[in-house]
């Protein structure tokens, strides 16, 4: 048999939205990962946004809490095990999904509550964002995401779904903020292709953005769905990683409070992935207020439930509110010091990052260091980056940014040593580029030259303002 | 908003295949469950095939190997639990899949290995069948199966795919056997509604036959599947239930060894949920010796991958190949022992199953109890077992038997004292449906009671003649 015959055109057409930069620098690394002792030149991963942060917390809750692992409690005539063996309920175990939705409320200043009922657990946001996009959207449908968007979503939304991706088109000069106008833009363009536009997919706070939106931007949202009859999926997998004032990050279900009448269409997606770190484990949800979609999506679940065994231990691990109270606000706490060691380690070699207050990675102007300012110019050095340099970051372009030059660069997923080690092969790099560029244009030399001591300069001064605080 | 606008029609039209009388049933056990205390008039739960009877050589493993779940193990730098936290590989803890190929040749009698980098780990079989299909089939596109089959089908490989199933009908003349005639008819109907063919998709041992297939039966399949260039999946989830000779199953991959050539067009389904009886923990897998459906079914497990924590777990378990060993034979003697309580019992109450060698149920012959030879006639008498009973079975139609008058009825997820209460149950309701018939058809009453009592009666000798054995 023909080796392609008789497949899906999933399977042969690459529709798989894993060819991107994204996916290809985990490969590179994955083919030489630094490691300090064994490959000291490999290289750094820092194109995965995982929080490594804080699992010595989760370690010492478990130490001291053994029966959360070892099914030794026991119910009467049933034994744990059994339970748990035999639980395949897709509504989930009652005692987990109380906990993840009072730890959601706590996550959000327990400003608003959750309904356990109006959550259904999926395998990981991946699965969430997926399911819903199957409940709201017919093959051919489409959704508008603002750019640059997670590279993961052409995935997760359109290859098996057959849904279409319409970008919102943000831009730096207003700090990637979503306007009313690149809203309109997106969605007459989706009309202008004769897509039946579903609803509007955010990542909030961003990712890659690492920013949290304005009560601004989510009323133009809000208001932009009202206004055209769309869902909106809110991704707030993030929403625990706001490290710089709580008040930062303003849930969705905040803005429903004063508009319930739009609760219907807005479904959130969330996850422990991010927030407690455990993306090993699987663990997501769909929050909705519409009950179709909640039906729907419980029975979908069953495509992806979460292990019992694992909704068992975060059920007795969440249902510890001291733990919780005390894991978010140090967790914060140690995202906030790792953030800025990375944004200041680059200001001293001259690169900035788009101001942020959340996420595990920053969102990293290399414009200045593009020999072209093209999306071809942006991939030269992105591959300098990882090759020469021996990091793995990820370009803007896999995050369909409309702009060359922008990189997500992740620091939450190794040691302090390892991210001063990424910082200093940087600044090697940004030196050695300079010498270069300096030799090979004569002709503009000083006024590059100028240009890179007056940034390096008031870099550094920045930086030891910073320090000194 | 209007609720229903602006839903996918996969959730508007109804089409999520579970408002069949097999899902309605468990609903109302849910309502109205028998508790041999609280509740000993409810509902006997005789729809679910769980395998709860080997549970305790399960938790004696357990309580001896406390390492397994208690994170403890550490490697070198790094502590288990940071490293499974974080796994999130799609390819699937390496220690793992080792188990789990090995397990699967065991459960074989070793006639056969499986390489742990052909499978494909899901969140249950439920998944691994939907992912097939989506790496298979076009929304649209066919596969045969043949009749009667598991419930479930209908949601797990059409709902989200698109994808059609035609039924191969098969009969209760020759045992429900798959014969190259009803193939061909199967065939032959799909071409006329003009449905392209893309594959077979089968359950050996069957659910809900009990029965194993032949090997002139998988050799008839494994012909028509290179006649017609098709695909074949096997979901083979209940391969270690044939509790009466371990060479009764015949696995696919056995008569692939012979020709090799079919070997990318064949896709074995497997599971931890039913010889293990562990559902609750969400192991399913794929494989394949197709290397474009397992790159295409790695990445789609990014939907429903298995808790790392569940997946260290088991490796633990199923890499002691001592204890699979044991459990293997000690499950089948019990599954043994019960099967043959229920044969007897119904006989003893002039009701027969088809002879069967495997599965978690037998498939019981009611046709002498219909009031009509209908499936109006099927669906009365389940209600009347349902409501009037107390015992939740599964009608045949349910699972598309072409034949009204059989029903699926699972034996190993109660005790033995529960078992006993059902078989009583029935006995009474056969008794009465005698007497209210005698009453009712005066005119023939002496000719039923002629063949009742004749049934009786040489059910009663069969069952004593199997009991002094």
């Amino acid at each position: 048999m023909n080796p392609t015959k008789l497949l899906s055109r999933k399977v042969t057409c690459g529709l798989d939205g894993q060819d991107s930069s994204y996916f290809l620098g985990w490969q590179e690394y994955q083919r030489n990962p630094y490691h300090p002792i064994t490959n000291p030149s490999g290289i750094i991963q820092m194109g995965l946004a995982e929080n490594q942060l804080s699992f010595d917390l989760l370690e010492t809750w478990l130490a001291s809490h053994p029966h959360a692992t070892d099914f030794k409690i026991s119910n009467g005539s049933s034994s744990l095990f059994r339970e748990l063996a035999l639980f395949q309920d897709y509504h989930g175990l009652p005692a987990f999904k109380l906990a993840l939705a009072e730890f959601m409320s706590e996550l959000r200043g327990n400003k608003v509550s959750f309904n356990p009922n109006k959550l259904v657990l999926t395998a990981g946001a991946t699965s969430a964002n997926e399911t819903l996009v199957f409940c709201l959207a017919n093959p051919g449908d489409a959704f508008l995401l603002p750019t640059p968007y997670y590279p993961g979503f052409d995935r997760d939304l359109k290859w098996r779904t057959g849904a279409q991706i319409i970008p919102i088109r943000c831009s730096s000069t207003n700090s990637f903020r979503l306007s009313k106008t690149a809203l309109d833009n997106a969605y007459r363009r989706a009309t202008k292709l004769k897509l039946q536009v579903k609803g509007i997919v955010i990542t909030n706070p961003s990712n890659p953005l690492g920013t949290t939106m304005t009560s601004i931007e989510l009323h133009t949202l809000v208001d932009f769905i009202e206004a055209n009859n769309l869902h909106l999926i809110c991704d707030e997998i993030y929403c625990g990683t706001n490290f710089i004032a709580p008040a930062d990050f303003i849930s969705i279900k905040q803005v429903l409070v004063k508009r319930p009448h739009l609760s219907n269409q807005v479904h959130i997606v969330y996850s422990l992935s991010k927030d407690l770190g455990l993306p090993g484990f699987r663990v997501g949800a769909i929050y909705s207020d519409n009950d179709l979609v909640l039906q729907a999506a419980t029975k979908m679940s069953s495509f992806g439930l979460v292990s019992s065994q694992t909704q068992h231990l975060l059920a007795t691990m969440l249902g510890d509110k001291e733990f919780t109270r005390n894991y978010i606000v140090e967790n914060k706490k140690r995202l906030r010091e790792r953030h800025n060691m990375l944004v200041n380690g680059l200001r001293m070699n001259g690169i900035e990052c788009l101001e942020s207050n959340a996420g595990l990675f920053c969102w990293v102007d290399m414009r200045h260091l593009l020999t072209k300012n093209s999306f071809d110019g942006e991939m030269e050095l992105w591959k300098k980056i990882v090759y020469d340099v021996g990091l793995n970051i990820s370009p803007g372009s896999s995050c369909h940014c409309a702009e060359p030059g922008w990189f997500r660069v992740c620091f939450a997923n190794m040691t302090e040593a390892t991210l001063d080690i990424a910082i200093q092969r940087l600044r090697k790099f940004v030196e050695s580029s300079f010498v270069i560029r300096r030799q090979s244009r004569l002709g503009s030399a000083a006024a590059i030259a100028c240009r890179w001591v007056r940034r390096l300069s008031a870099a550094s001064e920045r930086s030891l303002e910073q320090l000194s605080r």
